[in-house]
């Protein structure tokens, strides 16, 4: 879905940047003989002209490179405390591996770097295609890789409304609603939902799926209060929930860390769990299983999902027709000890 | 270093292939016309023969990729299980990202596969180097690293033997001994220790700084089990550990994962940590912080491990000289509510 603005050219790189036109050719192409500054030049120009190579001249010249990229847009210090990415990576792998396609890596800190990112691998022809994660509303990155004419797959809550993006996707509302459900047919009233941050698709999902839970079965409108999925900030959310007047029956964590998070804050405040208050997580871990007690986790297999986003992605580089969108297993409920009856509470 | 071992060349792959010389070139150099079987068949007997590109020929005919490499010899499905890799990741990209090169990364299950990673790798020109973990003793690796040229630095418990190959070390006996001795100033005398793999280096080195250790504070010679890292492996030495005549007043374990573990057994068995036992982990991660009792922890900081890793192979790459091992700054121990002296024990 390109848009029709006009095309930008290796000579309006180089007039822009002030340089003839081969200079320009050998800075994208990594040659030698350009300095350092000046391909830092030449690249910020491409990026920002959204410059993509000729693809006529790509079918002549070249053979795929076989790299796929994955841009990871988290804090890198802190990459460490979700599984979700190593799990993916190792799933996009072993989809990849029989066509010997490697997968090139990049942490980011924010949104600008990713699209950053997509514009000058595309210009130096550095990956064949790329994985987003993390749809948002009005995502700037699927307009963005649909003007660069740039492969991609997107994992996502729905079927791809960009018939040049597809997506493999779970059904992010109907998983929410069957894990509220659950906590409603225990008994469970006042559920609370400490969520990420409210402009990823998933997380605006799950707090719907849970109003019209409330709604169904006659409860008060659930509170909810949105973190930045820190421990921190869950803990902080935690005491706020735990020492009002209206207590929850049940805590529903966004990710396994602010879980863990929030039964410490319980369990300092003497409020026992299960028995006074259910804890729930919409990501498993081992550490979910591990603690005592044990929290109920919805189990993902993200390494399947790595694997068919992978597969789908070879399809998309390999086909010149639009490629269908596919859905993904649904995570499975995982009950542990975390969770009780609600007239085994206060 | 490289052994006098006779230098394969295409024409050697070529015969043993059965093919010509230019469909051995076209296979290796990925360009189209060479079907899916017989580029698997190349690139197998290229790895067989250890080939790699003559490097007069590559000094004039290309200049680098670019990109560097990271294999990742763990299962696929448990990689998010473990903190370590996304954080040295994040910091190899910190290291790259002044000079626009990438990192492509490769998860395999066995050492034959990482073996074959690098000659593919090198045989293809697909990385500029490699960056080595988790050095074993009699390391294949950097043999064949040093016969394929191909840049490298690893990642060890002390300076290189191998002038190509410089590490970047952290003198993980030192680390071990601090983490025992503090228990053993606490008036720890039956210290056990739950193991990694013994064929690591540093897993052997901690284990030779607690019978030291021991020894010098007039203890018995200390227990220790050896496990594969698993959450599993790790309940059942504890259990063992706990049930024995000679109970332990403190458990050490190799890795957070072991430490919840060992954590939930005691509590299980209803021993009190840290009255009865103390538990620590040479590895910290968020949930040694959340859980309770918070696990005392060796705090590594992995990201600045990467990053120093990164620059070291850059200067490898750039550089005919030897480049020097250099040392990383030491991890850190954070002391938390699962220790306390053994006076408060049975």
């Amino acid at each position: 879905m390109s848009t029709p603005r006009k095309r930008a050219t290796i000579a309006d790189i180089a007039h822009r940047v002030g340089v003839s036109k081969a200079a320009v050719s050998f800075a994208l192409n990594d040659r030698p003989g350009v300095s350092a500054e000046l391909r830092d030049r030449v690249l910020a120009v491409a990026a920002e002209l959204r410059y993509r190579p000729n693809s006529a001249a790509l079918a002549l010249g070249r053979s795929r490179v076989d790299v796929i990229g994955l841009v990871i847009n988290r804090p890198a210090r802190t990459l460490g405390t979700e599984a979700f990415f190593p799990e993916l990576m190792a799933g996009i792998q072993a989809g990849l591996s029989e066509t010997h396609t490697g997968l090139q890596t990049l942490v980011v800190s924010s949104l600008e770097e990713e699209l950053a990112a997509y514009s000058t691998w595309q210009a130096t022809q550095r990956v064949d295609g790329v994985i987003v994660v993390d749809p948002r509303r009005d995502d700037a990155r699927i307009a963005l890789l649909a003007e660069l004419d740039l492969p991609a797959v997107q994992i996502g809550s729905h079927p791809s409304t960009d018939a040049a993006i597809p997506s493999v996707w779970i059904d992010d509302h109907a998983v929410a609603t069957a894990l509220f459900e659950t906590l409603f047919d225990l008994g469970h009233r006042r559920v609370a939902h400490v969520t990420g941050p409210l402009d990823f698709e998933h997380t605006e999902l799950r707090r719907s799926a849970l109003s019209e839970c409330a709604r169904r079965y006659d409860a008060p409108p659930p509170m909810s209060i949105e973190t930045d999925y820190s421990a921190e900030q869950s803990a902080e959310a935690t005491r706020a929930l735990l020492g009002g007047d209206e207590r929850p029956t049940a805590l529903v964590y966004d990710n396994d860390v602010m879980a863990l998070a929030g039964l410490r804050v319980a369990q300092e405040l003497g409020v026992p769990v299960p028995a006074a208050v259910s804890v729930a997580s919409f990501d498993d871990s081992i550490a979910m299983r591990l603690v005592r007690p044990s929290i109920t986790a919805l189990t993902r297999d993200t390494y399947a999902l790595g694997e068919l986003a992978a597969r789908t992605l070879m399809e998309v580089i390999g086909s010149d027709a639009p490629v269908a969108s596919v859905a993904a297993a649904p995570p499975a409920l995982s009950a542990r000890e975390s969770t009780a009856p609600a007239n085994a509470s206060t």
